[in-house]
C-alpha cells in the first residue's frame, strides 16, 4: 500500500519531450507609453496564425481570467503581444503583427493596431539590431500587417548608442523611458476622403432643443468630433468626474455628427469606436490625475475626449492627431482655442498630462505627418516557457 | 531654430552608463499554486535589505499602482518575489527571503511568509542545480528567512529529471504543473504551544444569545477555529454569496474563541489575521467556483473559511493544515464531519476544489509532518532591466 506521500503525488504522469526551442520562446517585455506588451521574433514562432495563436494562449494564460499561468498581465493594456520581422516591402524596415491577447478567452484579437507597442517596436528594433544606428536619432519605418499602416518611430539614440533608460514621460504615467518621436504618414481623409469631411472648418450644431454648438469635424489619425467648450457653458479642462456627466450630451453630439462623417445613417446610433468626440478648450491652470499641478503656460490647448462612450484617461495617439491637423485649419474650434502663435507644434493638455504633436510636410493646410511624442522601455529579456500548446484546449486539466 | 521634430526629442538627455550585471538583473517567474512570484539568486541582488527593496521597487515598477514601468503584476498574488540561495544552516538546503512587494506604494513588506512561492523556490531550486536530482521525488528542505519557518518541498522528478510541465492542479485554477508537496514540520502548538489548546476536540459555545454551536479550536500551522455547520444550521459547503452573508455571525464565533486561544483579552476584538476561522460540514456534491461539479465521493471534508473577515475563495496553506490536523482528534467537528476511515490523507472540499493533506509522523494524536499537495511551474527565466535604483524617488520624472 502506499503511504501518504506517494498517494498524494501520482506516479509516471508522462513527461513531455519537446525541443528546447520549443518550449523556451525568447521574448522582450516593453512598455511603450502606457502599455505593457511581449515582442516576439518572427523567426521564433509559428508563421501560421492558427499556431501562432495557440502559441500566445499558452504563453500568456490567456484561458484564465488572471492570466495566472503565464506571462500576461491580466488587463488590456498588460496582454499585448507582437510578432516582429524584416520587412519585405521597400522602403519598410519592420514589419509587426499586433496580437491583443484576450483576457480568460484564451483567444486572440487581430484586427486591431495599437500605437503604443508600435513605439516599443521601434526602441526594440534598433536595441535588436534590426535597424542600424544613425547617430542621434534613429528612424524606424514600420508596418503594422494586421491593418497595413505604415508608420514611423524616431528613436533618440543620442551618442550613436541604445538607451536602457530615458528620462521622456507620456500623459498616464510618471515612468521615464527613451523618447520615441511617432509619426503618422499622411494620417488626413482616410476614412472620409478628406481632412475637414464637411468641406467647412467649424460650424454650428443644434443637439435636441439645445442651443447650437460650434464643432469641427476633422478625419486625421480618425474621424473625430470636436466641440467647443466655451459654446455649451464647458471649459474642455474639466476632471474627468465631471467629463463622466458629460456623456450622455457627448453621445448625442457624436450621433448627431456620425451621418455628417458618412459614418452612420441618420437616427442611426454609430458604433462605439468612431466617430471620436471630446471637449476642446483654451489652457488653464489644472491638477493632472497624476497629482501634478499644470500651468497655463505648459501646454496650448484643453482637451478632454471619449473612449468608448467614457472619458478617455489622457487622449488616444489617433485623436491626438487629429486635435493637431485640426489647429491647422483657420477656424477650427481648435485654432480658436489653442494658444498662438503655433508652429506646428502642439502640446495638448490632457486629465492625465500634457502631449506634444507636431505636424509637418503642410501642404494646402493639410498635414503630411504628424508625430506624437512618446516614451519607451525595455523591460525584460526572456525566454518564456510555453506550455504544449498544440494540445487541445482544456487537455492540462487534471485528470 | 530647431524644427519641430528637434524639439519634439530634446537633445542631450544624459545617458546613464552602469554595468551590464546591474542593468540585467538575472531572475525566473515561477508560479506556485495561485500566486506568481520573480525568482532570484542571493548572488544578482545586493545583500543589503534596503539596496534589494530599492532594486525590488525598481524592476516591479512598485511606485505606480498598476506596475506600468516594471515586470510586477500589480495583484498582491502576481506582486511577490524571493530571494533564494544556499543555506549555511545544517539540513537545510536552501534560504529564501520572501518580498510582497507594494503595488502603488514603492515599498516592500518583508515580514510575512508564502506558502505558495515555497513551492515554486523548491521547483526552482531543482531545476537551477541547487538541490540534486533524488530519482522520481526530490526533496528540498527550505527555510524561510522572513520567519524562520523551515519547510519541505517535494518535487516530482519522475524519471530522474525536472520537468518543465506537469497535469497537477490545486483549487483556484485548472493550469496544470508540477507536482509538488509541500510539508509543514512540527506545525502544531506553534502558537499557543498544544494543537488543542482548550485541551478539548470540541466544545459548546454560546455567541449572542443564540443556541449553541460547536467548535473545535485548533493550533496547526495557525491558531484556527472551527465550526461544525450542522450544528449552527449550515452544511460547511455554502456557496461563496451565502458564506458572505455568514461573516458577521462568524466574527463574532472568532470572537469569542479569540481570548481561549491566548489572542485577544476578554470582549476586544481580535486582529484580522489570527485565529481563521471556518465551518466544518461532510462532503455533499457541489458545484466549483470554476464550474466544475465535484461528488461527494471526491472528498472527505467540506470547509468554508474566512481570510481577513472575508470568504476564503479555497483555503489557505495553514488553515488546511489545521484542519487535517484536527481530524486526527478523535470528537473534533473534523473528524465527526469527515469521511471514515481516515488513513492520515484527508482531501478538503472549498470552494475552489478539492486540495489534499496528508498527515505523517502521529505521536499521541499529533502531527510530526503536515504535507499539503501543490503544484509549480516555471514560467519564464528573463534579465529585468533594472531603472537605476539608487537615484532618489521621482528622479526619473521628466524636467
Amino acid at each position: 500500500m502506499l503511504g501518504p506521500l506517494e498517494a498524494l503525488i501520482p506516479f509516471g504522469i508522462p513527461c513531455r519531450s519537446r525541443n528546447f526551442s520549443d518550449v523556451h520562446t525568447p521574448a522582450t517585455l516593453v512598455r511603450g507609453g502606457t502599455s505593457k506588451c511581449w515582442l516576439f521574433q518572427q523567426v521564433h514562432v509559428p508563421a501560421d496564425r492558427g499556431a501562432l495563436e495557440k502559441l500566445l494562449v499558452a504563453a500568456y494564460g490567456s484561458a484564465d481570467p488572471v492570466e495566472l499561468d503565464g506571462v500576461g498581465g491580466a488587463t488590456p493594456t498588460t496582454s499585448k503581444a507582437a510578432v516582429v520581422s524584416a520587412s519585405p516591402a521597400s522602403g519598410v524596415d519592420v514589419d509587426y503583427l499586433f496580437a491583443q491577447v484576450g483576457i480568460g478567452t484564451g483567444s486572440v484579437e487581430w484586427t486591431s493596431n495599437c500605437g503604443n507597442c508600435a513605439t516599443g517596436v521601434a526602441l526594440y528594433a534598433v536595441a535588436k539590431g534590426l535597424v542600424p544606428i544613425t547617430g542621434d536619432r534613429t528612424r524606424v519605418v514600420m508596418r503594422n500587417t494586421n491593418t497595413g499602416a505604415v508608420l514611423e518611430g524616431l528613436v533618440d539614440t543620442t551618442g550613436g548608442v541604445v538607451h536602457d533608460f530615458g528620462e521622456q514621460t507620456v500623459p498616464g504615467t510618471r515612468a521615464g523611458g527613451v523618447a520615441v518621436g511617432l509619426t503618422f504618414r499622411g494620417p488626413a481623409g482616410r476614412t472620409t476622403g478628406a481632412l475637414l469631411p464637411t468641406g467647412l472648418p467649424a460650424q454650428d450644431l443644434r443637439v435636441g432643443g439645445a442651443d447650437p454648438v460650434r464643432v469641427t469635424m476633422v478625419d486625421a489619425g480618425a474621424p473625430v468630433v470636436l466641440v467647443d467648450a466655451a459654446s455649451a457653458g464647458h471649459t474642455g479642462s474639466e476632471p474627468l468626474d465631471a467629463m463622466g456627466a458629460l456623456v450622455p450630451w457627448l453621445r448625442s453630439v457624436r450621433h448627431a455628427c456620425a451621418p455628417e462623417l458618412g459614418l452612420a445613417v441618420p437616427g442611426a446610433e454609430p458604433g462605439d469606436a468612431v466617430p471620436k468626440v471630446g471637449l476642446v478648450g483654451p489652457p488653464v491652470a489644472y491638477t493632472s490625475t497624476l497629482g501634478d499641478r499644470v500651468t497655463a503656460d505648459a501646454y496650448d490647448v484643453s482637451v478632454r475626449m471619449l473612449s468608448m462612450n467614457a472619458p478617455h484617461p489622457a487622449i488616444g495617439l489617433t485623436s491626438a492627431v487629429a486635435v493637431a491637423a485640426a489647429a491647422l485649419a483657420e477656424g477650427s474650434v481648435v485654432a480658436r482655442a489653442a494658444r498662438s502663435p503655433r508652429d506646428g507644434r502642439l502640446r495638448i493638455g490632457t486629465p492625465a498630462g500634457v502631449v506634444a504633436v507636431a505636424c509637418e510636410d503642410v501642404r494646402d493646410g493639410v498635414p503630411g505627418r504628424v508625430t506624437v511624442q512618446r516614451a519607451a522601455r525595455l523591460l525584460a529579456d526572456a525566454r518564456i516557457y510555453v506550455p504544449d500548446h498544440a494540445a487541445a484546449p482544456g487537455s492540462r486539466r487534471a485528470a
